[in-house]
């Protein structure tokens, strides 16, 4: 029997699962925190100050994930070295860091590690939005054709962006970088001694089109001077697509991770991404939703086509031989969390904690015995702003229908309904805009843990939900890559679209939506729509001005 | 030292007060609840169910107040009734019943006690509401000029809708009533013998005008024929005006009271209008707030104009000579209550214990430490509907500007603020319309306890705000009226000004605006504004579609 070994960086850990072939099923699985956890108020030395919106990280920690992990699921699993015949990871994205010309991280240099941007920005570092506004601005002005494949705006946790804010704010470290990297790419350049950057991170992150390359210099020269020649100095466009193999594992990694010299490296890959396949997805029209704090929604297609405030379509992005367009809700557990936090009364956490269940299951309990439409509540989503469709951080919440009878349930309710909304109202866009979307698949914690949530879902949706089986999906599909990396002829897969059919699994109970709720729903849908629209487009600004006004009293 | 008695009907208790004339001071007070209390589920029989929207009261509760109360003050303050120039009272209005001919409710009667429509119907009955809808829409079609004095709308809580439910209902009732009348003109016939009908219900309640009368009887016959009649059959004509003597007590009231025989009794009141005098308000542009759970505002005029949903204007009907106007807000105090009920989250609770301060507290304190506009929330405060200006109860609550970073303090004060701007609205309302209001008074629980809350109405409001000095205003200005209807001859006053320059008081301390608040607070009214029309005024009737979308599920 032959396995393969999935690693997932998340935010604050990395994990690490030994899978077996042919099955996916997973032998052993391994976590490490982060020793030095998200940087948001220090740097390492406990003294330099941070300014807001920051998020970094250090690298160690991600090579500390290899050399605890791994070990660790080898020794569980009872597996031999010789048996693994491949390695994939994922990670977080753009999680982007500064390097010199033999990969060393400068936040490593004695006379860098008290220069906040020698360290690594985490996907959520937001402290470029200035620069990404600047970016916008200018790539609109000049009619940028790649714009429109970025749903029209450009993140500020992207790459481009990060990489304005360092030249803008240290130029010596900018000088000093001989590139800029996902990290991602960094670790399997520690693995393999081999820079392959990786086509998801490339083309979702740093504007780089397998057709088209990355933006001209005139646009980068237009952004700054400075930045004319980014790409040939300081970025590569020797671009990797996913499903190939990196290289080979270094004897310097070999000794690190306890696996074999020479075993196969695949390139890296993003979470949400990596995702598509442990879920067995293989086929245009299917389309992932990855639900979470925030939600991702991946969606395959054959064609490239323009879809207002995805947040990027990419060939080869996902699985090879397609197009992946992604998109976004920024506020999905995060919203129940921020709930559960701040606006659960001491009764219901005496009586969940009397009956030893969770506040959300007392929550859910509550909210289940209601019909659609009972509470008279409709919400906007929009706790954390709007990434799809509507591309804006600045947005707000609002819930409406409030009376004095209204309880903590329904509220709760009415959020859990505004994120499924929100997920309609994306799915609408998608095909209004001509990518078919006919089967849905849901996967992370909400997913299959949330049977309430999901089957709102199938009930707004109108479509039947099918669960990622496993628990691990992100490591599991870097598994897949890692055996897609070997080859058949090693024990693993010629592609990835084999692997997902042979690996890749969904559970047997699937939601499907009851005729009569949904058509409540589509009622409710209606009046979200309306307030979408009226709040979100333009028509009455009064969120903006409200943040406006916030700030210029704070 | 003469005294004279005031005593104040609430919804669920009486209270009567013994003040010092001259003075103001009040010597002593006691408190009887109601021993049927508020009948909203049963009749008194235990057994007999209400329908929903039921509130009854029982006459003889009204009567035990009299007799455990007075004799209590008289005691307690060892004045002797001889001393006792007069007696006032008012009461929550309109809170009506059926009488016979010897003005014995009709709910006395053994072959009655088992029908509703027999017993009293609180101010808060809401079940006439059907009636309500078509006498406003016939009303409307005949071009009825009495409805411009009640800004367009007549409410379900009046007289002429809960008479029109007592015929279609329970005709036997209707038939059996001699006459229809006002609880408080119902205690001064017990009190005198004499049927004195006070001009404030009369005016605000019943539709009646001091020029005009009440309305034609081509109109009560268009409401139903059986009504054509029904001023002269079942109403009267004969109405006292505020400020008048309605007799003298009655050798029976006497023995009930413990007063002398012969002492003055005043026309009743109603228990917001009596206050007016109590904080020694007497000139027009003065408006007078009374916050509780509701607020009722009350604008003494020289001029009758016609204000966008004011519940009404009537001559005479706070202070003899002036044009009395009232408007208000339905959710003031239950706002707040509703919040700490629901949504105050264990960790406050916790802490408000710790400390000994009450959850109000603490919360106020939290937000305290705020700056307007810092919470990045405006609210609309409709949990209970819009009484004035926009007279909908199908309107509900609304709150936007939420990120993850909302706490509940934030929401708290967005609601006092919300119902800050509401009597803005109000009071530009009535100021565009020609009605000058120059000086704010406020009395009732809030006023007196809540300095914040009170400092945030100066700011947005940009008035100075004065506070009435009694902890028992209404009963204090019923005290007021009874010194008056006893005269100066017999120690009391000529006229409610003499009484109110004299007795009426507010407080040292008053609210001042802060500039640099008020300038901020104009900008989130301005926000307020907008959504106030955007879903108050029909733009987008999503509140009432809600209404209806849950009404159709439940």
């Amino acid at each position: 029997m032959k396995y393969s070994i999935g690693v997932d960086y998340g935010t604050k850990s990395g994990r690490a699962v030994l899978v077996e072939l042919g099955t996916g099923r997973i032998m052993a699985q391994s976590v490490k925190e982060y020793t030095h956890g998200v940087m948001d108020e220090y740097l390492p030395d406990g003294k330099t100050k941070l300014p807001p919106d920051y998020a970094l990280e250090h690298p160690n920690d991600y090579l500390e994930v290899l050399n605890v992990t791994i070990p660790d699921v080898l020794r569980k699993s009872k597996v031999k070295p010789e048996d693994i015949v491949g390695l994939g990871i994922d990670f977080t994205a753009c999680t982007m860091m500064p390097i010199d010309e033999t990969g060393k991280p400068l936040c490593l240099y004695d006379e860098y590690k008290l220069n906040p941007h020698s360290y690594i920005k985490l996907w959520k570092h937001h402290a470029a939005q200035k620069q990404a506004n600047r970016l916008n601005e200018i790539a609109s002005l000049r009619g940028e054709e790649f714009l429109s494949r970025y749903g029209g705006k450009i993140s500020s946790e992207w790459m481009i962006p990060k990489i304005m804010q360092i030249l803008e704010e240290d130029e010596e470290i900018y000088n000093k970088a001989d590139r800029f990297m996902e990290a991602a790419d960094w670790v399997i350049l520690q693995l393999t001694d081999n820079e392959a950057r990786n086509s998801c991170t490339a083309g979702y992150k740093a504007l780089w089109n397998k057709q088209k390359g990355y933006p001209g210099k005139e646009f980068f020269k237009a952004l700054d001077p400075r930045l004319e020649n980014l790409v040939e100095e300081k970025l590569s466009e020797n671009i990797y697509p996913l499903g190939s193999k990196a290289g080979e594992l270094t004897k310097r990694a070999s000794i690190l991770t306890g696996l074999k010299e020479g075993t196969a490296v695949a390139v890296a890959n993003v979470d949400a991404h990596v995702t598509v396949p442990a879920a067995g997805i293989t086929k245009a029209g299917e389309m992932l939703m990855i639900m979470g704090t925030s939600t991702c929604h991946i969606i395959l297609s054959d064609k490239e086509l323009i879809v207002p405030g995805m947040c990027g379509v990419v060939e080869d992005g996902v699985m090879p031989g397609f197009l992946g367009y992604e998109a976004g809700q920024s506020c999905v557990g995060d919203h129940f969390d921020w709930f559960v936090n701040n606006l659960v009364p001491k009764k219901y956490e005496e009586e969940a904690q009397k009956r030893k269940i969770s506040v959300y299951d007392l929550l859910k309990e509550k909210a289940m015995s209601q019909k659609p439409g009972e509470s008279g509540l409709v919400a906007l989503d929009w706790w954390n702003g709007n990434r799809s469709i509507l591309v804006d951080v600045d947005l707000t919440g609002m819930i409406i229908g409030m009376t004095l009878l209204t309880k903590p349930e329904d509220i709760y309710r009415a959020l859990i309904e505004a994120t499924a909304f929100g997920t309609k109202m994306i799915i609408d866009t998608f095909k209004q805009s001509g990518v078919d979307i006919h089967t849905l698949y849901a996967a992370g914690g909400i997913a299959k843990k949330d049977e309430f949530m999901m089957q709102i879902y199938a009930d707004v949706l109108g479509m039947d939900i099918r669960i990622a089986k496993s628990d691990q999906a992100p490591a599991l599909g870097s598994a897949m890559f890692g055996a897609v990396a070997a080859g058949k002829l090693k024990g693993g897969y010629d592609t990835i679209t084999e692997a997902a059919n042979e690996m890749g699994e969904v559970m047997d109970k699937y939601y499907t939506p009851d005729s009569h709720n949904a058509a409540i729903y589509l009622k409710l849908y209606n009046e979200y729509k309306l307030l979408h629209d009226y709040f979100g487009k333009g028509e009455n600004d009064v969120m903006k001005r409200l943040k406006e006004i916030k700030k210029s009293v704070t």
